[in-house]
Order: structure tokens, then C-alpha cells, then sequence
């Protein structure tokens, strides 16, 4: 690979309630996963952010998640496949709407949060996901977590899919995410992350956290804004990998 | 007029909640109203309206709202312009992308409720709404009260404007609604209803409250459908003007 | 038995949204679970069930449920403990509030919908419910679904414990409920619905949906009243069971 | 005086997103204006606020506003007098379970943002919460902005009115706040809105805008939280009180 994507989940700012330095981090990503209202976002503070990705030339995505604001999009949900459909729908609608008033566009979708880790494995809610962007939008992209069967899935009904991995995270041997509950899971070193990152590019795999070294299919690196530490992390692997001569750019074609 | 749109408010269901019989409605008026979810509607709900509306060809309109389901956007609010502008945007986004999954488009805008009221006098929420939707499409046309300055004000931004009347309701010798706190406000009696929406299309013209003809310039008119007596009014409505070979079309040249 | 308890959920209105006619039921039931806001019920509507409840000395009780009016507490959801054991003291807590301010009191809790069917069976959630009550207040009685472990579970942390049976449901052989998603799993038929009520209390068994007698131990009948139908089942089997001698008279004492 | 009270807005938190640091300013004020879940605060958020505040001995108050999240409370509203009464009486219920929990009692109410200050003059909304606040317990205070026509109003109706200055506010020579849209507004130097505190203390009257001493009548002096600067003014304000020889002490009597 001579290039990489770096995206990150921005506009989770609500009302009063600030989250994220989003412009700080529209300067190191090449991809904009923005909230679409239903697990965080209002609609004057997502149109900010997307103002300024339309400013960076920073590929939009819609980061749609569970109607769940008290817990973030975080918990388990069980919607219908009609419930599900819908609110997908609902939700790149909306964000296609505020980024044809910022002069952008949504080129792709990446779920949030227990939306995106249920649907990592669960067939069924994948299959409502894939079906509510196929109606609204064929072309959309779905970006999703490398290894996880949702690819294969998403493949077969026509979605193109961009596989992501977590910079801040430990992978198993078999290539899965340690879970936030063990110990280890999340790496605050931003040197160490950068590091990282570099070999996953360069060679297609990463060293797990017994030691191997593990394969992990990636198109994008997905970096956290959420604090001034994950802002340092995130500008260290962007640093790095350019130093190293990659370039970070979209995987969707913009930037 | 050789032609006349009636437009009606759909969508208004939530969840378990249910209102109005929109199938019903949708086989009488040639446009709809559709919630964006601020006030009323779920994206599941919503798009089986949407998909209705399709089957039979009627027109459909984003009903946007104020951001207050407990008081069903009935109550003033004052969101700033950031605020207001986003809302709109995001509103109308989000019946975009669910009118694209049932295979129809939104043609214009009627705002709901107090929003709908405010703007027809109040010059700054106003600017607001029409900003917004100059900002996420120009073409889109907006249906405002008939008489009120907000027609002028939305014409001069460079905004197509439909003027309503409201089937349902009695007018001062102004040509202005006779206020609902007022005795004989509300009309209900279908073929006195019909007969003056026949007289309104044919004469440009209504018998006031205190019997005087009075202009109502209207391009379509607003019937209501959350009660089956209200379904009875827009049905003999529709019948009486085809009766008198009057069409019933949409006014955004759609049906 | 000399006396039974009949309940039924009501207050479940919303804003502009109505569901079934609570003053109907009122005057039916013995014990009323009113709605807290989070699966359904505003405080206004709230507070006049609540007045219609203390008019009719109908006995007062915390229809708790998950955070999540779009889907009306009907969806499963993973709340973290902090979080359902905040939950549930502030919808009981509210509910008091109104209550005083009806001039009656809150005497017991029955979980709602997704949240009841959960901790039927989920210690952890069951763990959570039983620790918010024993907060707020240890008297107050837990209304339980027959047959389930929560009853034993609840006892165990002192509370009391009132197990309930469903009129208008089939029961399997082991005392359970027949799913929802099976043949002949509701009842529709009043005098029917009636006659297994008269014979529950009378006896302590049922017949199950394969013809045997199975024992239920209840002493509360769940009724509904979401709709006209439902209202005639409540009433027949209130009749059915006047007509045979048994008092309907709540089981918290009141009435 | 030879104490005075010192409170602040606390609990504002929602789910994943924090404002403010509630544990440093419950070490500094003596009552905690505790949101209530309408415009900001969660269940579990406020829970842990409640337990910090009965630690140190802080007298509780409930912060209701307007069912307005994404406002923050902050824009005005025409709620009906049912829809405010009831989500008054909601809101101190709600806080006064939780505050069971807790381990302690709420004691006072002290609306907030634009319920605040509409209730300050308008009349209407004024009587709805003043019944709101008799009908679920006619012993808790009210904390009403000083020199308002509320405090008349609600003493009228038998309330005990507490009023109160904001310490970092600039006045009029008629003892009324200056606009915050006017330069000088806002202060924002810790000695400066500490002397000023300590002075309004001693003489019942502070130096206004145009630099004449203007009567203030308050037993409670308002200080922000939401900042680290705001954190700094009122901890410069407590010390300057104490150094005095003023002890901070609760209104309602507690700590």
C-alpha cells in the first residue's frame, strides 16, 4: 500500500454537551465518520463539523447508531427490521441533507457503537443495515470491522466494503479485538501506536498481544478524538506514516 | 381554476401511538404533508406513508417541525437561527432519504404547528426556514398561510410559494383565520365545507364569519383526516369539486 | 380464595397520542400500573389517570420501563446497572410526586414490556430492579410474573412479592405463558377468558393449551384495555367473577 | 447577616457527556441545584451528584426546566398549565426518589434557564409552578431571582421564598441583572465578583454598572461551576465570605 485512510467519530457534540475536538482531528484524519442525531449530534453542530471537513476536503461518512441518547448508542437494542431499516434510512437521509448544505457529500456509512458490533456478527441486523443503504444509496460504502463476517455478507448483496482496524487496541492471535475487559486491550503510547500502524500498513499484519504476528485485512485506521491523549495518539500515526512515505487519503476517492 | 390540490398532515403516528387512517387520506388528497419525526413520525411509520403515497401517485411535502414530541410541535419555541436552520435541513434530509427508499421524492415544505404559525408573521424564524431550504434544494416550493407576509418574504429570497386555506376553518371579513378560541372557528359540517371550498376555487373568494365575501388567494387547500368525521369532510370536499369538473392535483405538477 | 386482584396498564398516552380509555378500565380494575414517562405517559396525562385512580379508590402502582419511547419499552435493551437502578428510582419517584399530588400513593412496581420479560428470567437486571426498590422504598410490593424465578429472587431481598396471570392468555402444561408467536396463544373470546379466570382462582390451575389442568399460582389477573375488545374481556371477567361471590380488591390493601 | 448561602447548578451531565465537576463545587456551596432529567441530567449521573451532596452536607434543591435537551432548557416555551404543572411535579418527584436513595431530601426548588426567567415576571407560568410546587409539598422554597415579581407571587400563595444574587453578574442601578448582551455583563475576575459578594453581604447593596450602590435583597448568592475558571471565581467567593467571618450556610436550614 503507498496510502491509507485514517477516520475518525466526529460531531458527537449535543446541544450544551461538547464532545471531541473536531477540527483538531479534521486536520490529521482523511475520513469523517459524523453522528446523525440518533446516539449524539444536533443538527447545528453536525453541520458545523461538516463545514469544516467540505473545508479540509474530508471524505464524509454517516455514523449512524441505536435511537438511544442516554446511552450513546452504547447499549444492546433489539429494533424490528422494520425499526432498523428505517432508522438507517432516516439517518443518512438526514446527514445527506445537512452535507448538501455544507457543500459535501456522504460517501460512505460506518455504524456506532453496539450498532456496529452487533452487526459485526449478527446476520440479521446486518442484513437491515445492508438493506437500508442499498435503498438509499447503493453506492454508499460500509466500512466495517476487519475479520468480522458482516464483509462477506455486506459483499454478496452489492455494498462495496472498506475493513478498518483500531489503532488504539490489542489484537488476539486470531486477529479479533482483545476485549476492553482484559487487560491491555487499549494502548496509550503514542509512539508504540504509531509503530504499530506503520507495520500493519507495510506488511498486512500486527503483532497480537501473546507476541505473533496476526494477519488484519485493513483499508482504514480508525483513531479516537475524544480526548486531548487520543488527539496526540492520532497525530502520532499520521506523523509516522508520512514520514514513512505513505500518503492518508479516503478510501472513498475524495481527498 | 380548472384544477386544485388538496393537501392533508400524514405521518403522525409514533411508535405504538397511532394517528389519523393515511391510507384513507391518501386515496382523497393529491399532496402530503409528511412528519419528519421533530413532532411527530417514526422512520418506520414514515416510509409506509411514503410508500402509500407512492402507490397512488400523490405529492409529497416534508412537515417540518418544531423539536418537541411531548407537545407535538403545538407549543412556540425560540430555537436561534443555527438552531432552526439545522433542524429544517436535517428535517427535510431525513424525508429525502425515506421518500428515495419508496421510490418517490419531496417536493416542497409545509412546516407544522407553531413553527407553521410563527413563520407566517415572525420575519426572523422565517428568514430561517426559507434559508434552509435554499440551502438543501431551491426547487423545493413552500406551502404557507394564505395572506401572510411570509408569502412575500419567501418570494423575494427567490422561493416558489403555494397559498393554503384551511378547509375546516371560518375567516374574518380580512380573509384571515378566524381564531380557534372563537366561537364557530371550526366548521363541521362536510356539505357547508365542501360548498365553500366549491366557492373559494370557482369565485377566488369565501363568506366571512359576519357573511361578507372575502379574497382568499389559495393554490391548494388543507384538509385534516385524525378523525374519521374529519375524513368525512375532505371526502365530501374532493367529491364536490369533481362534481363540478374540477381536478384535484398536486401543485408541484407531480399526480 | 375469597377475593382477587385485577390490573391492568393504563396512562400510557403520550402528548397529542392516545391509548386506551383509562376511566373505562378504572372502573374494572383494582389495581392500576400507571406509565413513568420512559416507555410511555406525560406528566399531565399521567397526573389525570391518577386523579381518576384516587376517585375510584383503585390502588396505584409503577409501571417502570426501559428508557425508550420510540419503541414503547418493548424492545430488549442492556442498561448497566448504574443506569437501570437510576432509571428505576426516578420513574418510581416521579410517579410519587404525581401521586401526592392526586392524593394517593404508590403501593407497588410492575416492570413494563421488554424490562418485566427480562427480569423474569436475567438475575442481573432482577438484581438491579430489586436494588432500586429496596432504596426508595422497601415496602413497596413487586408484581411478578407467575412461575418465574424473580419471585423467589425478590423474596430473598425482602421485598414482597405478588405473582400475577394473564387473562387473556394460553398457558403450556408447565404453568408457562404460550408464546406470542404461536397459534391460540391469545384469547379473544370473553365469556371463555372468563370462565378460566373463575377457574384459576377458584382452584389454583388452568387448562393448558393441551388440554390439562396446570397449576398457576396468582394473585393478581393482568387485564388490558388497549382496545374495545380488550375493555369487554376486563369486563367479563370482573362479571364472571362478582356473579361467582369473589370480591375484586386489591392486593396492597387498598380498596 | 452572619452567614449566607452559597448554590449552583449541578447534575448537568447526560449519559457520555459531562459538564462541569459537581465534586469541587460541593466543596464549596452549601445548596446544590440539582437537575432533574428535562434539560439535562440522567438518572444515574444525578444519583452520584446526590450521594457527593449528602457526603458534605449539602442542602438539595430541584433544578427543574422545560422538557428542552437539545436546548438545554435555555429557549423559551409556552407550555399549557397542565403540561408545566405536571412536569414540575414530575421533576421533584423524580429528584426527591433519588434523593431518597441518596440518603437525603430535597429541600428547595430552583427552576432554571428560560423557565427561570419567565417565571420571574410572567404571571401565568409563575402560578403553574407555584401550584406545582404546593401540590407535591408546600414546605420546599423556592429560590426566585431577586428583586422579581414572583417572590410577591408565590408568597401570596403561601411559599417560603428565598431570593437570590448572581455572583458574577453585573447590575443595574435598579437592582436588575444587565443584559448579557451588553459589554460588562458578565465578570469574570475572581477578587473583583468576591469583594463585590462580600460588600452585597454586609450592606444589603452592590456598586452597579453605571457605579452607585443599588440594593440587592438576597439570602443566596448564585456561583457557576461549568468551567475551571467559574470553579476558581467561587471558591475566591467562599474564602473571602469565611475570611470575613461569614459562615456558608444553608438557606433550608441543612448543614
Amino acid at each position: 500500500m503507498s496510502s491509507i485512510d485514517l477516520n475518525s467519530d466526529l460531531g458527537e457534540s449535543f446541544g450544551a454537551w461538547k464532545i471531541g475536538d473536531d477540527k483538531a482531528m479534521l486536520d490529521i484524519v482523511s475520513s469523517a465518520n459524523v453522528a446523525c442525531g440518533f446516539h449524539a449530534g444536533d443538527p447545528a453542530g453536525i453541520l458545523k463539523t461538516l463545514f469544516a471537513a467540505k473545508e479540509r476536503n474530508v471524505a464524509v461518512g454517516a455514523h449512524v447508531g441505536y435511537r438511544d441518547l442516554a446511552g450513546f448508542g452504547r447499549r444492546n437494542m433489539d429494533p424490528s427490521s422494520e425499526e432498523l431499516v428505517g432508522d438507517v434510512i432516516y439517518q443518512i437521509g438526514a446527514l445527506q441533507g445537512l452535507a448538501k448544505a455544507a457543500g459535501t457529500t456522504v460517501t460512505y456509512v460506518k455504524p456506532h457503537g453496539a450498532l456496529y458490533n452487533t452487526i459485526a456478527f449478527d446476520t440479521r441486523q446486518a442484513a437491515d443495515v445492508i438493506s437500508a443503504i442499498r435503498q438509499i444509496n447503493p453506492d454508499l460504502i460500509l466500512v466495517a470491522l476487519a475479520g468480522s463476517p458482516l464483509i462477506a455478507q455486506a459483499r454478496a448483496e452489492g455494498l462495496t466494503v472498506v475493513s478498518e482496524a483500531f489503532a488504539d487496541r490489542a489484537y488476539t492471535s486470531k486477529g479479533e479485538l482483545v476485549s476492553r475487559r482484559e487487560k491491555g486491550s487499549v494502548l496509550h503510547d503514542p509512539e508504540q501506536v504509531a509503530e504499530r500502524m506503520l507495520q500493519l500498513v507495510r506488511t498486512g499484519s500486527i503483532t497480537s498481544i501473546d507476541g505473533v504476528g496476526t494477519k488484519v485485512d485493513a483499508q482504514s485506521i480508525c483513531v479516537h478524538g475524544d480526548s486531548p491523549d487520543a488527539v496526540a495518539i492520532a497525530k502520532a500515526v499520521r506523523q509516522k506514516l508520512e514520514h514513512a512515505g505513505l500518503a492518508i487519503r479516503a478510501f472513498s476517492g475524495r481527498q
